[in-house]
């Protein structure tokens, strides 16, 4: 665990680290914003939360773009952003050279098909290695986790948090692709990672937020929903409807909102990071 | 004035903006966040705040990383955030290709030896297009105008503001290279577009914050300065030092912080925007 930089922010740090990951079989980055009480002399073990970033995005993006530090500074809150796949020459990435597969599009899955399987366990590497990595140099509390994110990394939150109840006690997206095995996205990247046979395609279904609330994975707290009414992606890659079905059929917990004129940047992950990070701490911060 | 760009943020829009230059000779782009105040269906004109970049920058790093929409959208500030030089394949730059001198490096200057004096007109442009050229579209009032930057953009505001305190109503900075006749950013660009003989040096003078207070230029309305103890370039190329004596010897306003452990960043920029705006938002929402 190597540290890269680190700059002082809203009276706590960002900070980026390089890891090195058995489950990626490779070397990854990720950033660490640290809030000022996990910086004192007596040192605490803070709530974190884990944001998942969207495709083409690396650990990078939400740092500078999200806006997030300042809310999380006040709340107390640990912000951890992964990569979003592996990475590096080794590491095979889109046949056809496209942005939305391989290198920058790991659909947080553990794949099971041959090149992939070799690295792309981005699902493995964040719920297993990731922070207990991190836990071992900062005061992060393993204990309380939640977990967000942006369109793929919205997905990434939603089907972590469904599959993963007992390790995440807050989950919330920002235009997630909600059903990514009814979109060309998720159909491409779940063919590639995890096969096209019928038997391989009803293995697609743990990690779809929809499939899984079909299947009966439920949580008892409410999931967090942000998405914007001129999100280009809106119906034929996010499929909000088809989450907001799913949840009422189940009885799952749902907030979601659909704001008027936001697209899918970081503007408007910027505009509703505050409800995010208040979401999570209220749930972080609450003993239970 | 041609839209490039509208993104939905904290409920205004954050705009791009491609401008036919006069001064520059060319085409530029410049970033405009417009709060909501200015988009209802009654147009009222609102405040701007002028955000100039430091070296490196275009009109897109403060858009992205200072985060500074939450708190304009609250105020009813617009903010206009132009770019840092003229740009383009006709527009010559740095002789040996380095990064703080040319495209991105234009210090807010009135170039006056050739080849630069075709295009680095900066400050005329700041000063007597931009503002001018956005209010025949927009609901800009440009009557109440503040001017703010980082690094070089921090010592255009400085300067801007000295030499026109009828323009603008309040003046801030964020780590500004305060006295570039006296450090070799500074020398290097104003060797290039001022010359460097010794009554071409005099005239470096009308570009040097100190060396204006020196001269005579004062506001009445206090200069808001913060600086991060930890910044690289403290001592040698900004020079706060020197800033703070020539406002105590000319009788300046003056209120300059020294942040303990920040950084020359935009995570610095982003933790102490707030300031900024309320500083000006004080000065241009009141009436005088």
């Amino acid at each position: 665990m190597e540290l890269i930089s680190c700059h002082r922010c809203f009276g706590g740090e960002q900070r980026r680290y390089k890891l090195e990951s058995h489950q990626l079989n490779s070397s990854t980055t990720a950033g660490v914003f640290l809030p000022p009480q996990a910086l004192g002399a007596q040192t605490v073990r803070v709530p974190v939360l884990i944001w998942l970033s969207g495709l083409t995005c690396n650990d990078e993006n939400a740092v500078q773009k999200a806006g997030a530090q300042r809310r999380a500074s006040e709340l107390g809150l640990a912000m951890v952003m992964p990569d979003t796949s592996p990475r590096g020459d080794d590491v095979p990435s889109d046949p056809q050279g496209q942005w939305n597969f391989g290198h920058g599009a790991g659909f947080y899955v553990d794949a099971e098909k041959q090149p992939w399987s070799m690295n792309y366990r981005m699902h493995s590497f964040v719920v297993e290695e990731l922070i207990s990595q991190l836990c071992t140099e900062l005061p992060l509390d393993d204990q309380r986790l939640g977990i967000s994110g942006h369109s793929m990394g919205g997905h990434g939150a939603l089907v972590l948090g469904l599959r993963h109840p007992h390790v995440y006690r807050s989950v919330s997206a920002v235009a997630p692709i909600a059903h990514p095995i009814q979109c060309s996205w998720g159909q491409k990247a779940f063919g590639h990672l995890l096969g096209t046979t019928s038997d391989e395609q009803l293995k697609w279904r743990q990690w779809d937020s929809v499939a899984l609330l079909e299947d009966g994975h439920l949580r008892n707290d409410i999931l967090l929903v942000d998405i914007g009414s001129a999100d280009p992606f809106l119906e034929k890659q996010l499929r909000p409807e088809e989450l907001r079905k799913a949840c009422l059929r189940s009885g799952q917990g749902l907030e979601m909102t659909i704001h008027k004129g936001y697209d899918h940047s970081y503007f408007f992950v910027a505009s509703v990071i505050d409800r995010h990070l208040d979401h999570h701490a209220k749930a972080l911060t609450t003993d239970t």
